[in-house]
């Protein structure tokens, strides 16, 4: 306090001076100052504070009042005065007793202020989920999504069926694993486990994590090397802003690629440089002809084609990171094989050259935004800092739960029974497709969440976006592949099938194959 | 895919091309590919790959291996393939039937590679812990961690007694409410609850939280202008981003204020402008005459003076967001009182002027990384943006769990039962430095989690930074003043008191009152 020598306690400023350490001097609850009633008249005073609380929505009906004797106790009042106050407005009908529930508020009263009632926020539908429009809203809405490129303006629009891509199966979620796994957690963790911990995250997660990546990325880490992160979102945009820092405002992304990845470095303040992609993967080449210093790619599984980087390229790529490019590698959803060979992460080959972004969103649910940054040692620190910076780590419960389902085997047993779950719903989608969408190329189906599917476009000028929004306008969301295009390329479809039920794919792709029909050219 | 018409699960990059749907041809286990192996030498090239595993660190000692009949259906090989592998490991000393549990990795072999063991990272100390060194480390790296400013070195040193501010009472963590709402959370999610969701955060934690604040807080608000995010240094971080487009590049912060908050907004690229506090708190006029177009200020317990900012200058400070400052409150342990009345947040008194951000760290654990944001309307969408691309949105399990704990009642429990532990932690640090400290003037008693104490330097020329270092020489922990203070002012501790127990306190005390001993001039 500078050049102050009176303590505040001993100071004027509190309406009511220094109390002795018993007593308490007002309540929390609705700010009440018992300071502020005139002598004598308390209820009065108590119930004009709460009717008006009522009136003006602080204490919106279903609120439940402080029990009496505790509020009397913190206002330093007997309790008479504070059910006397309550009386009063239970009788002009706006609180009442509740039993075992104590006092709720039942009604507000007509009153000058307008309420501040919540009101009801966009929530994202459903995969799947029914809404109570089934027939979806019309193309305009969807269209103007597009438009803006508001990959979140479309989650929120009601649906009946969703094929969106990027989400493992949901109803899988273990939650009785995670459950049991959260109540040896809390049973487990110390006071120092709840204070501000490790910007890197939980000791324990990192462990985990670490074998994690070892069993089934091929990649040898340290758990020093392991930032935990909220999600590969969060990973990129460490990375963006350190790659800024550095004076690297270009990054190249693969073309197609994902769009939401693409809008978070332009967010970032990045200029995203589209590279090709072809059968063989992210073309190294035009990478290298392209100048920039830095790329972001998906080289297991490439979104949205499925393509994997073949070992050329790799050997291409891993040399261009070897002359100081920066490889950005998001590791989505390794996990998700059928019908092919694991891949190595890039990461594995080349720790030094590569960084690496992995996440559970696709392996138990995006929800819980928990992912991991493996980075070249010597931009490890200042990794670390930008996680200190950005929330002082990730939250620290789901961490030592994750830890534990990975430890004890449970998330490998997940694993295996998702996959199962996923194949059966891909055959499903190859099945619908192969029957509604006869002129449809299929694209990476050997392994990942969803197709890619590709329109023969030279005789019949399609837009994908039409197709989608047509598919939309009957309840069914899927991503038109022009939304992860950064050049223009033949029509296209990204269709999740990990989210839902076969028969609901079988039905959306009905849709779709409809909705084709009806802008084929008569 | 571009140019591309052929599609990679017909292509030749996986190396055993197509497979029918029925058959994986591999394993994510170690990546391991069969089709490596030389006919009619599976067990030995099995044996071989996890032998060399084992030896290079990637199957560290104590890992579960994957049950034989697993491992054999995704390699395509006979269970006997798999068994007679690990036999030959188990006969070779470095795998062993651990019944239940599995077969288990239990030695390594000697072996060229050097093994990759996991080194142990420095874990923040428990406040109280005894560390092995009870004695603590010397001043040196105190004094270096003083030099750089680093509060996580500080934190990550162990210490005998630690009187740390900003830490409530750890210890009474309600575990047991918290693994009953987490269960009845997991009973009524629906899988939509597990995918991407709004950034803004879970609705039914914005609705609690409206609630939070209304009752406890005085502000009224819409769940649509709640942002949940992790912590108030997340919250920091975005609207420091937000300022600094507006281009607004220079804040002002109170002085003494907190350090951590300082860091912050210099590693977000912010020149900090000091403004002194004085028994009114924070004053107006010098912030007016600094030319800072935004202040950030802890009005209802200053940090770490204590004081509240008094009537006049809130009206100052609110006229001053009124003609266009930005007011950044930080609310961050107003839930915290005992002898004084509740002080209203400024954000009630104008919400279209204050930027709100308050935590669940003060209240139950910062580990938790939970908090909300409020800003005026027209900045909303930036910070919602803001958050978007940071990291897509808080974890939802923890945030629905909070929204259970808000809307129960329970977390007003927890905070009335922690109000009188921390009460009682308060009286006996007053105790104690009456006793052992005759020399200090104790600040800021009435609320919060610590305390501010100031000794008069003109006839000892004391150096709060040489006591702080002694203390923790002596295995005690606390905070030189000067920490906190951009511009030189008498020496002082700032000491926490809420996270130990009254014994640990006193004692804590006590060794800082030998250590001040120690550096008087004899």
């Amino acid at each position: 306090m500078g050049r102050s020598t009176k303590s505040p306690s001993e100071g004027s400023k509190t309406r009511s001076g220094p109390q002795s350490a018993d007593t308490a001097a007002g309540s929390d609850f609705l700010q009440l100052d018992i300071g502020q009633a005139p002598a004598g008249g308390r209820t009065a005073w108590l119930a004009d504070r709460l009717r008006a609380a009522i009136a003006d929505g602080r204490l919106p009906v279903g609120t439940r009042l402080p029990a009496s004797r505790v509020l009397a106790g913190e206002l330093r009042v007997t309790r008479g005065v504070v059910t006397e106050a309550y009386r009063r407005l239970a009788e002009s009908g706006q609180i009442a007793g509740r039993g075992r529930l104590g006092t709720v508020v039942v009604a507000a009263p007509a009153a000058p202020a307008a309420p501040a009632a919540p009101r009801e926020s966009v929530a994202p539908a459903a995969p799947g989920e029914r809404a109570p429009d089934a027939a979806g809203p019309g193309p305009a809405l969807f269209m103007s999504a597009v438009r803006d490129g508001v990959v979140d303006t479309l989650r929120a629009l009601p649906c009946r069926i969703d094929l969106s891509p990027g989400l493992p199966d949901l109803a899988a979620f273990p939650r009785t694993a995670w459950v049991r796994a959260e109540r040896a957690v809390l049973a487990g963790v110390t006071p120092a486990d709840f204070g501000y911990g490790d910007p890197r995250g939980a000791p324990a997660l990192r462990r985990a994590v670490v074998g994690w990546l070892a069993r089934n990325r091929g990649i040898r880490a340290d758990p020093d090397e392991v930032v935990v992160v909220a999600g590969v979102a969060q990973a990129l945009a460490l990375l963006g802003g350190l790659l800024r820092e550095d004076g690297v405002h270009r990054i190249a992304v693969e073309d197609p690629g994902s769009l939401g990845a693409r809008q978070q470095l332009e967010y970032g303040g990045h200029t995203v440089v589209p590279v090709p992609v072809d059968e063989g993967g992210l073309d190294v080449a035009a990478l290298r002809a392209s100048g920039a210093r830095a790329v972001l790619t998906t080289p297991a599984h490439q979104f949205p084609t499925g393509v994997v980087l073949d070992g050329e390229r790799r050997r291409e790529l891993l040399s261009w990171a070897a002359e100081g490019g920066v490889v950005i590698e998001d590791d989505y959803d390794a996990e998700h094989r059928y019908d092919r060979p694991p891949v190595p992460a890039l990461r594995s080959l080349l720790p030094d050259g590569v960084c690496y972004a992995g996440s559970v969103s696709k392996l138990l649910a995006p929800a819980l935004r928990v992912g991991w940054l493996l980075v070249p040692p010597d931009r490890l620190d200042a990794v670390v800092r930008a996680k200190r910076y950005a929330d002082l780590g990730n939250g620290v419960l789901t961490q030592l739960v994750l830890a534990r389902l990975m430890d004890s085997g449970e998330l490998e047993r997940h694993l295996r029974h998702v996959r199962l779950r996923h194949r059966r719903r891909r055959d499903a989608m190859l099945r619908a497709v192969r029957a509604r969408l006869p002129g449809a190329r299929v694209h990476g189906a050997a392994a990942g969440l969803h197709l890619m599917v590709t329109f023969d476009d030279r005789e019949t000028g399609l837009r994908d976006t039409d197709l989608a929004a047509a598919a939309l306008a009957r309840g069914v969301k899927v991503h038109p592949l022009s939304w992860h295009r950064l050049t223009p390329g033949p029509p296209g479809l990204v269709l999740g099938y990990a989210a839902g039920a076969a028969h609901d794919i079988e039905e959306g792709i009905a849709v779709v194959g409809e909705a084709l029909r009806g802008l084929a050219p008569t």
